[in-house]
Order: C-alpha cells, then sequence, then structure tokens
C-alpha cells in the first residue's frame, strides 16, 4: 500500500493527519453559532465517552498546546494551599514541577532514571511519608523516551492513599487504554494533534466535575482557568474567549474517523503495529533502543544514534527528510539519540518503508551499523 | 458581484476568510522542520513590517486567543512593582483590569462612557497624580462598541509623562494606521483571525526588545511567558510547546493577500466602504447606532434593538442566519443591542445584501422602524 501523503511525520504531533480532517478546516464558523455550539458540544461527549466515564467527569476544552492545558489544571486543580508530587522520568515530568515552580505552588519531585517506569511502590511509599501531598501528577507516555508509565498501579496507590491523580495523557490519550470507571482519578490532559490525529491548536481535561467546581478560585490566571471555561461553557455552550474554530472542526472530523476506525482498541491495534513493524526493522539493521520493550508505548520509539564518526543528526535529518519521512530529535539528557513516532494516518508498510530510506541515507553518510542490536542500553 | 461564501460572517473574529488562507490548512507541518521554522520568521517580520518599527520591536508568537496573548503581555510586561493605569471604555479594557486583578497586579481604572472615547487629557492628568503608575493599557478599537480611541494622543500622554503604553490592537491591527516610528509603544497585542483576516488560533505581541528582554522573571505563568517564548524562538527558530501549525500557515497566506491588495491602507479603504455602505443603508432603514460617526472605527458597528414588542434579538438572528448572514449579539451594559462587523473577506455590497435580509426578516416579525433615524444615542 502506498502512502496518500507527500511527506510522513514520524513526530509525535504535529502528526500527519488525513485529507478529510484538513479539509474539515475549509469552512468558517461563527464561534456564537448554533452549529458551532453543537460541535463543541458533540467533541466533548465524544472525548468523555473515550475515558468511559461514569458521568462524574466533564470536558474542559482549551485554546493553546498541551502544555497550556497541563498548566491549567496544574493552576485550578492543585490550590495554594496543596502539594504536588511530580513523578519525573523524563522532560515532559521535569515540565510539570518547572510549572508548579513558576506557579509558586508547593511540590517535591520523584524522579525515575529516563529508561525506567515511575515505581508505584515509591509512590505509596512516599505517600505515606508526606501527609501533605494532596495530588500527584503522572505522565501516562512519556514522550522524552516512548515510556510507559504503570497507570493503573499508580492510581491505586493514589486512591489508597486517597489523594488526587491528575495523569497528563499528552501522548498516550486515545491510543492507550484509559477507563474512568476501573482506574480512580480526578483528572486526565491531553490535546487535539496527538492520537486522536486532529491538528494541534488545543487542549482539553477530562475533569471530576465536583472537583472542578471546588477548584474556583484556585486559579493563577484567567485565561487558564479551567473552572470559569467549563461554568461559562456549561452555562451558554459557548467558550470564554475566541475558540480555535478550524482547529474544533478539524478535531470533530478525527475523532468521527477514530469511532469509524473502531475506537481505541482499533487505535491501539494500528500503532502496536506500526511500532512492531518499526522496532523489528530497527533490530534488524542493528540500532540500539533506550526502553526495554515490555516498558515500549507504541507511540514513539528512541534510538540511540549510531557510534560512528560519518554520524551526524542534522545531515541524516536533512537525508530521510528530502526522501519523504520528519524525524524528531532526541530529548535524552544522557545520550545522543533520535526519535520515530509511530503515531498518525500511518501504517505498518510506512514504518518498513521509512526504515529503508534511513539505511540508505545512512549508506550515503557512510555510517556502519553493527547489525542485530536491540538490546535496550543498561539492560 | 456575489460573494463567493455560502455565509457570511459579520462578526469581529472569527469572520470570513478566503478559500485560499483556508486551502493553506491542507498541508501538515513537522513544528522543528527548517521549512516551518522559515514560515515563522516569516511571518513575524511581516508583521513587524505592518506597524513599520524602526527596529526596536520584536515579534512574539504565542498560542491561543488574543485574551491569552493580552495575560501574557501584562504577566510578562508588568513587573510584581509596576503598577497599571487601565483605560476603559467597554468589555475589553473592563477585561485587563480583571486580568490584574487575577494576576494580582497593582492597577488603577480610568473609565469613560461606553459611547465615548479615552480623553488623552483625563490620561495625562492621571499619570501627574499617581507617579507609581508604570504601565497604561489602551484598547484601540473597542469592539464591545466599535468605538476608536485616540491611539496618537494617548500615546503621546503617556511617552510625555515617561511611562509605557501597551496597545490592545486586537480588532484594529492591519486595519487601522499604527505606526511605531511616529507613535511611542511599549507593545501592540493583536491576533491572528481579526483584521489580517486568518483563523483564530493564536496571538502575537511585538515589543519592544530591550522592555521584553528586561522583563524575563516577571511572568506568572510558564505557557504565557513571552520573555521566555522570544529568547527561545531567537536561539532556535521554534516555539517552546507545540504551535498551532495550521493557523500559522493560514495566516501566513491571510497575509501575503493582506499585502497583495496594498497593505494596511488598502483594508482601511475596504473595511470604510464596507461600514459606510452599512451605515447608509441602517440610517435609511431607520436604526439607531450607539457611536457617533466621527468616533466609529470602520470594524464593528452596535445598533439599538428596535423597540417594538416584536423584536426578540434571537429570531431576528436565526433568520438572518438562515438566509446566509451571521450577526454578533450586543455586549453593552446600559442598553439592549446587536451588532455587525465590517472586517474579513467581504464588501459593500455584502453590506448592503444584509441590510436587505434585515430589513425583510424585521418585516417577516412584524416590526417596525421609525426610517431615518442613525442619531446616536444620547449624542
Amino acid at each position: 500500500m502506498t502512502s496518500p501523503h507527500a511527506q510522513l511525520l514520524l513526530t509525535p504531533g504535529p502528526l500527519t493527519t488525513t485529507r478529510r480532517t484538513r479539509e474539515a478546516m475549509l469552512r468558517d464558523w461563527g464561534s456564537r453559532e448554533t452549529d458551532f455550539i453543537d460541535l463543541v458540544a458533540s467533541l466533548c461527549g465524544k472525548l468523555l465517552a473515550i475515558i468511559n466515564s461514569p458521568g462524574r467527569h466533564v470536558c474542559v476544552p482549551l485554546q493553546g498546546s498541551g502544555t497550556f492545558a497541563v498548566e491549567a489544571a496544574v493552576g485550578t486543580l492543585l490550590p495554594a494551599s496543596g502539594k504536588a508530587l511530580v513523578l519525573i522520568n523524563g522532560a515532559y515530568g521535569r515540565r510539570i514541577a518547572k510549572i508548579c515552580q513558576v506557579l509558586k505552588r508547593s511540590y517535591v519531585e520523584l524522579t525515575f532514571p529516563e529508561d525506567a517506569p515511575v515505581d508505584p511502590a515509591q509512590v505509596a511509599a512516599k505517600l505515606k511519608e508526606d501527609a501533605v501531598i494532596s495530588h500527584v501528577f503522572l505522565i501516562h507516555c512519556e514522550t522524552t523516551t516512548g515510556m510507559l508509565n504503570p497507570l493503573q498501579e499508580v492510581a491505586e496507590a493514589v486512591a489508597r492513599a486517597e489523594r488526587r491523580l491528575v495523569v497528563d495523557a499528552m501522548s498516550s490519550f486515545g491510543a492507550l487504554p484509559i477507563d474512568a470507571a476501573r482506574t480512580p482519578f480526578e483528572a486526565v490532559i491531553a490535546a487535539s494533534g496527538k492520537c486522536l490525529e486532529g491538528v494541534p491548536g488545543m487542549g482539553f481535561i477530562l475533569a471530576d466535575e465536583k472537583d472542578l467546581l471546588a477548584s474556583a478560585g484556585n486559579s493563577h490566571s484567567l485565561a487558564l482557568d479551567l473552572t470559569d471555561q467549563y461554568v461559562n461553557l456549561k452555562k451558554t455552550g459557548q467558550w470564554r474567549f475566541t475558540p480555535p474554530t478550524h482547529v474544533l472542526a478539524a478535531l470533530h472530523e478525527a475523532v468521527a474517523q477514530f469511532e469509524e476506525e473502531g475506537g481505541q482498541a482499533a487505535r491501539f491495534a494500528r500503532y502496536s503495529a506500526n511500532c512492531d513493524a518499526l522496532i523489528d526493522a530497527m533490530d534488524e539493521k542493528g540500532f540500539q533502543r533506550v526502553i526495554a520493550r515490555r516498558h515500549q508505548a507504541p507511540i514513539i520509539v528512541t534510538f540511540c544514534a549510531p557510534e560512528s564518526p560519518a554520524y551526524h543528526f542534522k545531515t541524516f535529518y536533512e537525508k530521510v527528510r528530502k526522501r519523504g519521512f520528519v524525524l524528531y530529535p532526541g530529548k535524552l539528557t544522557e545520550a545522543e539519540t533520535f526519535r520515530v513516532g509511530c503515531i498518525g494516518d500511518v501504517r505498518a508498510s510506512d514504518m518498513e518503508a521509512a526504515v529503508r530510506v534511513f539505511d540508505d541515507c545512512l549508506a550515503e553518510m557512510g555510517v556502519q551499523l553493527r547489525g542485530r542490536a536491540g538490546i535496550p542500553l543498561g539492560q
């Protein structure tokens, strides 16, 4: 099967969207029009259905990137009198700690190596040790590496300790199972341009309605005040401030396709096939990975840069890009890496084609790989 | 001439964009790709050219709606030790005061009637009286009414008092003249989905570089920290957090059309012709306006609701919408009104067609107008 795209973004969002999703942006919408109000309500209902919320959660869409939604969740849900436990094994965990710091909210970090998942036992111990902690922040899939953190086990530890869990599900939402009926959490945060395969420009928070309403007055910001945004949306059906109308229309169309594909289970299956095809082909060529396969989310895979003086990421990136694939630079603090996303409107055959291109480009650069590696660093 | 649009948004943003602008969203962009970095740099240069900055200002694009950009400017440019003078003659002035309040920044309000422009003499007196005021915030065109505030005179008063001026030019940028070489200001704030005729989803701040860099550490927020956003953009060409790539591509294409049309002078001429056609036709029918013609910006016009028991805004709005025109509700605190935007990809003939539709719809509703009114309230 040949891809219908001139160029494939093997990046973790923005990613490759379908033509149908992009064509949904060919209409202008009045943000206070009945049609648009209906579209927003429909989208919110569909997003809540993805987490199978038994009516406890509500959807608060927000302008901006995913980080805007994360900051809004921290500022709104964590009161000035509260304290956050931030679970860190990559850049996105560190970013939540940074947000707490800028917002002058009390917080403590629990840090794990970048190639190891968050350990629920250590979370439980920390919560036992520090009774002041009110909220725990977890990155479900850490895009820095592609690490899948154990959501269910962490959620259970947090619930047992009677604290609240906020899940940054930015790069997992829609692809990995998140079930509110089974997993206790106060809020889940995600964005339009990730595994739902919309275009970037808005985030959303699925939050416990009671907690959200009780959070009135917490926010450090007007624009990022989720309670205010929700109360107004509930009352009028409208956003407080101009919504990114075209981005919303695209997301609505993307979610329709998500449903047609078979929802989260089908998306998980497709991305898993992409990830398997990628890893198998890359292992075969001799690329080393950072994450053990059992901890690998089928979202993005981190590969170690070839240990060759002939390898330069920029040259490799440009060569690969000219042949139709956009890679993602590494973000590890310790090792030189690059990342390949498995998400978006791509299929296993695309991943295989990409690896053939990587191989050709490295050969052109005179980079030799040892073949049949695949064993993660330090495992 | 017949409009190419199925429906015209006579709203102050989102507004009617050209097909060419929307088609620019049919491509996916990697946000760290060279092509996209070039597009952002090109867009920033074009936005700076519109204010004719003699090299003193820099462009900081930001995710979110215009209000996100306004809050970012307040939080970044106004230090905790500073004090804002907020000039108010409508909802957008009140919103800046609200932002100062939420951000716990010191501020004082100077309020004028909604149908009167800001008075530069009173601004000068206030600055003389209160030496602690460091920054003055002015709404250039107050969308609440359509009022044009006297930017040049206020800027001169602020400069004479050696304070800094921040201009919310949300609904004037690109249509009304703003000349940095002639008008002293620290920053101008605007957004993608207004008179540049892009789609909504991002704002931008054109700020004095020296002041912006000196504002490091002021921000209450990570996402809305303009200094951090600028420093990173300057260093890497990239946004700190995922940009709304499609919205940016649309704005870039919209600005290309703005330049082809003849820039701000041509856009002003077209919007003025729209506004004149609208007002002439509405006066003829007997609608009362709120703003005297000499204070009216050619952006949006506020009309008093007909004084008839048969008139209901919702019915009128729906009838007009079914015939292809989207109106905007009023926002005045004192009187029942509705608003008609003159901006977007619309022409004088569209405005005339709209007024014929208003007339037909009111006749259907059994609403009688007295004919030949047009004299603003209380003038």
